[in-house]
């Protein structure tokens, strides 16, 4: 055995002060989406549009088979930027027009790029500052499918890592992204009416009215099952997977404890959405804007709803509406003081939202399809 | 944003004054097997045969390639029918007539049907009856290889909406549905002997004599996994997953906590049976009745016991007999009162039935395989 | 319903004095790697390789696809044994010349022998005794692609049945085994420069000095999922997964409580590591030894180290060099006692090794790479 003469300690991710406007990261690994992935994210989160859960169903409305929703193609392609971008963040800030392209199947390869669009020192807590960047998200690079998935902004909270240290403040152009919601044709010669009985029958485009908050019916407890689904996406920020480094000093932390990644309730309110909205979509078009407003832990249920802001025809299929909405979560806190109130927490009981996110989604219309 | 103007809360699932006699529901979403679900649920329950372990062996035999095993085709099966029949059920009350028919395969896409049976309001509980109902699953509707996975009826205690409603009680006949396990020929010219030390070696038809107890050795502690197991089957009912809604009125819920969806202790007896039992089956005929006869939660062990009730030749088949069983689930409860009983309880616990199924299985003769 | 007249308690596995040198198991069962098992263990013990991530990377470098990183490889194959050789034992006591060679990849089936090379009773306690044995994994048997995966000797502590039985004491010879690193030939026309930003920048065989401690900087805290975890991988040892049994006698259980399989901690010290140690390998080439040196339990947060030991050309690759190094696994414990350490336990908490395995590494070098 040789002698250990030193000892590394090796850090991974960039501080505040690493980062310059115009900086490209070509992110590590790229993550193949296996079944495996598929089913334990697609179905964790209660997604219940069939084309996510019926082959037969996926393949009949032109896709080559089961499709990834966008929650879970959003967790898949957000998790690679982990590393570089955030690993030493404190908070997810914002998320800024995310749009959909290429549908995601199953053995497809996600390879991510990032740019640095800005560094703004915050203007109250000297070792953090706000990095504001836009990820791309291709899949299958070099082959003959290869295409953009998604592309999105956003702005997050990182740590200084030396408090005193120079910022590359600045701003670049975000780049011109070619990123369009793929939609299968319609076919006027297939028989969608065979398969009606397999989507709700109450969420085609003519069911929305403009002014409609949705409760949606169901709840969802998580539980420390977390860390592990927040492994198997690559994202390896500790705060979601090292008590240990939390009980040394858990003022610190958001809560004492682990918390839960964004992107679970992210996909578990888009899941938990989907009997009412989502059922009979083709996809997620865009999200204009959204943001995390609580963190959420292990034991706490979450809940979801959705209002109905505006309807509008799509530019270039008769058969498709488009429907913008406010999709909204939240959970409860034990509240000895609150009496029941007009938004439904029951008496002792605090709702507290912790979720929101703007969404425009390609709805089929029942003249068409049903 | 629109002013939001209603509040509509979405409620899912039928209610005892809902159903009809001789309604049929076309069930929602269908599920295509995946890897993922396939090895999630096949291995923890820790099912031993290699049909389901080992595609070698499975394609020797004359499948496809690996094949899902009874309890996770009932799972999936089932799961698609709660939404309709029992989102607003209290408990599960029979199984009956449950029948095999072709093998499911990793890739194929299961749809069901089902019919009502009857509807009996509940002696004693006002807002309460029984729902009689008869579900059928199919694979790959419309593909070549169409064809029914299996048929079952059940009864269900559900509740009423509207405590005063009429109730549509009646019955209908039982549709006739061709449903007959599906068997791989006997070929005399297969190898079977080079691949027996894959099964294990005391559990061939000659093996098993009639009024035999079999006490299966391994227990498996649930853990709150069950709440994400739950959710891939896309079983929606509230009561196996939303912790919050139990704790507005713990005495309404069975315990007051979240009760483990019973196809778990379904499959996980049927899989802690499988080194006993069956390891050399070539599939499970029919469960003419079942039932749960005790809640299972988190945290608690279960442990099951075969007894052989009858041994008969296959009308068809002289390589294989068919075992007439009953499979037994259990857990244990603390109860300082306990002496250390007959049933091997340890003193100061007390053992609890949690489940009871017959079996006809088709099991391989020694003299032709081994 | 026939009368029980007789109950049989199946044991399963062998105890001390059932083996004796020179017996050969052929074990039960055999596995096919799905992408449900792949995606579960790969994911969670956050391996970062882009072989077992990135199938564009895997196949651009020469690989079928996917590559089953050797942790899982190690899981996968270990756990076929354990009914016949340590489902009656106390504990694990040591890994010897563990060797890897056929890749393995999603769809494969391995199946696995062991020969008994020796049973040495225990110095000091009656009940128990040290079982050597050599065991081998292959895949596809009978294909054309049939391979050893891998290979390896392990020692054991098993418990005999009946305290005063006679042992067959005695050693046999380990069979030569013909097992050696799979390695995809160099391409010298392929462009591996244009995805070398897909590994770490700073893990090439140049990187590594001998006698460097590198400190990795991940932790991941394991939960109940490792009785989950356990099962999909068919170990069936009881104090893995059966808490009833455990409490009805804690003593005679390590920690009594449940312990996680010993596997689970290997694989996650080799992921944790991957980053700093594993991101340009090519392969482990062998473990020339390994143990466990304390239990861990749920709750409980894993940490892992790597020693620089040896730096060597690789015999017939001038593009790869072979790194010999220890893997040091650690969790902590709270000690009130403990003051702040030299080896970085903050105070009040006490480091505790609970695994090391000598590792020989085929790794890319950068001359040739990126």
């Amino acid at each position: 055995m040789a002698e250990i003469t030193r000892t590394l300690h090796r850090k991974t991710g960039n501080f505040l002060e690493d980062f310059r406007p115009g900086q490209v990261f070509r992110h590590k690994g790229g993550k193949t989406v296996t079944e495996g992935l598929f089913t334990t994210f697609t179905e964790f989160a209660m997604t219940s549009n069939p084309l996510a859960k019926n082959a037969r169903y996926a393949r009949a409305y032109g896709y080559q088979g089961l499709v990834v929703p966008p929650g879970l193609a959003m967790l898949v392609a957000f998790s690679q930027t982990v590393e570089d971008v955030s690993e030493n963040a404190r908070t997810n800030r914002e998320y800024i027009d995310m749009r959909f392209g290429a549908p995601l199947y199953v053995g497809d390869t996600i390879e991510v790029e990032t740019k640095v669009l800005g560094i703004v020192p915050h203007r109250k807590i000297d070792n953090l500052g706000i990095v504001h960047v836009q990820s791309t998200a291709r899949k299958n690079v070099g082959a003959s499918d290869e295409a953009v998935v998604m592309t999105w902004q956003r702005k997050v909270d990182v740590f200084k890592r030396d408090p005193v240290a120079e910022l590359h403040s600045g701003e670049a152009e975000p780049d011109a992204v070619d990123c369009e919601l793929w939609l299968p044709p319609f076919d006027a010669g297939a028989d969608y009416k065979s398969m009606a009985h397999l989507s709700s029958a109450d969420s085609y485009f003519e069911d929305f009215e403009v002014g409609t908050r949705i409760e949606h019916s169901r709840g969802r407890t998580m539980t420390t099952e977390h860390i592990h689904l927040t492994a198997i996406l690559d994202n390896t920020s500790q705060v979601h997977c090292n008590q240990f480094m939390i009980d040394q000093d858990p003022k610190r932390y958001v809560g004492g404890q682990l918390i839960i990644f964004g992107g679970i309730p992210f996909t578990l309110c888009l899941g938990l959405s989907s009997p009412d909205i989502g059922d009979n979509a083709l996809g997620d078009i865009c999200y204009p804007t959204g943001r995390h407003t609580a963190p959420l832990f292990a034991g706490e249920t979450v809940f979801a709803a959705t209002e109905i802001h505006a309807l509008r025809d799509h530019p270039d299929r008769p058969d498709l509406g488009i429907v913008e909405a406010r999709l909204l979560g939240h959970k409860f806190q034990a509240d000895p003081a609150a009496e029941k109130d007009s938004e439904n927490a029951p008496a002792g009981w605090k709702k507290v939202p912790i979720f929101e996110l703007e969404r425009q989604i390609a709805v089929k219309r029942r003249s068409h399809y049903a």
